[in-house]
């Protein structure tokens, strides 16, 4: 299983995801800066890595204090710390969760000296490394009970090892469905403007020997008319209390048309991505990223000079649209969803 | 306004649409097989210019024959010639109407000599040019008074000025709006994988200073739910006798999301386009295209060596999804479409 992100002698290293699939090049991160700086050009992603990611930054950027400062100073300068990487990327719940996790910890060390407390720091950030790639592994058992023999399953953007720390949240449900031996076929959605489909998912798919086709993205709805998806599975980057989900930009389309043509449509991700603070999908900050994305595509510019994009990184779902949503604790039911807090 | 295809010296003069909207290139076509090749590659596209292609095509070709041969001989290497042309893209139905309309018209001249065949052949291909920039111009007026001030409009693929001879079929409409002062806001879907969108309608509206917005496919669900959608207007590429229609691949999701939103949705059309002989859409046939379409993009590949894609260049939107097909004729409203034969 590849490693997108792992915790080496105190510092980062991340497999940089914006080479990728023509590239596999890791990247060793030494300071908070240079891990911003990679969370925002996406060469780390994924809900759940960010997650890590972000327990990883404030381990990091904790043993880059010096341990003769004051418990109080070195509290204060980990909380800067933990706006700037929080601040990264706006719409993930996980980055923030991270980050809160190992802070809160740290903290709890009852006069703790700073050398301990960096300790305690790097500790609980491979906590959740090691948590994660566990949760996977029961969102994976949980999720691929839903998959029959024979089916074709439609995803999108990449919800892989490349976006966790283990086999994956919705991508690690259908290479657990495949590997327990069900004759499985996966539509991939290229997933436009940064093809996270097409560079990332079809490359993790093709690595486990899972037979897979790419499409663009306006495809999957004809395919649907045509009776050729047996139902569609996503991640999620941050679930509101009442259940509606932020994701990749082109999910909530997705979840519109598999409705309109009565295909089941699942949400997996780790139960850290559901923010009881946040009441619904209209409270969810939506990053806007760089026009460039859209007018250029990868390799160079498709619109004339001077064209204007619109270029949201997500949008939400209604939890009415969402047939399941897959948690490593339970499968929640829609389209009435009851999290506990 | 920009001339996609012309007649010039018994030669056919074509803008390389592959080159936009960097270069502005034009090539001249001197036989049926230099023309054949420039249609699947598509440097000249466009349900209504491949119309005016098929007319011109037939002419080119004609006067490419030798004045001595019989009548007969003649008429029969025209019919091998109109083979060619008509199988070099097997959706669009207005290839075939424009190469019949020349030949029919050649046939008609009673015992007249190859050399006034091969006149009449360049004077009737120079008609349906015409006729395609008028009838554009009637489409554009029937079709202009849907729009109201201020409404935001979404459009797929291109079917502007490069589609046609004329202003275009849906982006005329759009256009004619415009200058008739309505202020409109044009949502310029990419087109995914050729990017019809973002290189030529991007680039037409550019030229005629239409506000207009570039958004990736998977975007047009959102800003619908967003409620920043007031209508869509597409193109067609061959309408079935009940109105199901044959148009880029993207289209059904955007028609099956504008149901779903109770949003209307429209096709424009030159009549030529209704294919009384096809009862419905599941008689037209859809091209399948080059895989590396979708895997490699416009300057390089996206996804691993050796993905397999699905790249089918249209799809059918069934007639109960469209609000109204509106031709040169009139505009007819759905779900039951009647068409005179």
């Amino acid at each position: 299983m590849v490693e997108s992100i792992a915790w080496i002698g105190n510092e980062i290293q991340i497999l940089d995801q914006s080479a990728l699939p023509s590239t596999e090049k890791y990247e060793v991160i030494r300071s908070v800066e240079q891990l911003v700086e990679a969370i925002r050009a996406l060469r780390i992603r994924g809900a759940p890595a960010l997650g890590i990611a972000g327990a990883m930054g404030i381990a990091l950027g904790s043993h880059g204090l010096p341990v003769n400062m004051s418990r109080d100073e070195f509290i204060a300068e980990v909380g800067r710390l933990r706006e700037k990487i929080v601040d990264s990327r706006p719409t993930a719940v996980n980055l923030r969760w991270g980050a809160d996790r190992v802070i809160y910890r740290m903290k709890g060390i009852a006069g703790g000296s700073v050398q301990l407390m960096q300790e305690e720091a790097a500790k609980e950030a491979l906590s959740v490394l090691e948590e994660d790639r566990r949760l996977c592994e029961r969102i994976a058992r949980h999720g691929s009970s839903l998959i029959s023999d024979g089916m074709t399953i439609l995803t999108h953007c990449n919800t892989g090892s490349l976006a966790t720390g283990g086999v994956g949240t919705a991508l690690g449900i259908l290479k657990t469905a495949f590997h327990q031996g069900k004759k499985i076929h996966v539509i991939v959605d290229e997933t436009r403007p940064l093809l996270q489909g097409s560079r990332l998912t079809a490359w993790e798919l093709q690595r486990e020997g899972i037979p897979h086709t790419l499409i663009c993205d306006n495809m999957a709805g004809y395919l649907m008319k045509e009776g050729r998806i047996g139902c569609a599975f996503v991640g999620a980057d941050r679930i509101a209390a009442n259940g509606d989900t932020a994701n990749k930009i082109g999910t909530y389309s997705l979840a519109a048309l598999c409705r309109y043509h009565h295909i089941p449509f699942y949400v997996a991700a780790p139960y850290s991505t559901i923010d009881i603070q946040t009441v619904d999908g209209g409270s969810i900050p939506i990053e806007l990223r760089n026009e460039d994305e859209v007018i250029k595509g990868p390799y160079g510019p498709h619109a004339p000079s001077g064209t204007r994009a619109y270029n949201p990184a997500f949008d939400i779902t209604p939890h009415d649209l969402i047939t399941a949503i897959i948690t490593e604790e339970q499968v929640f039911q829609g389209p009435l969803f009851r999290f506990s807090a």
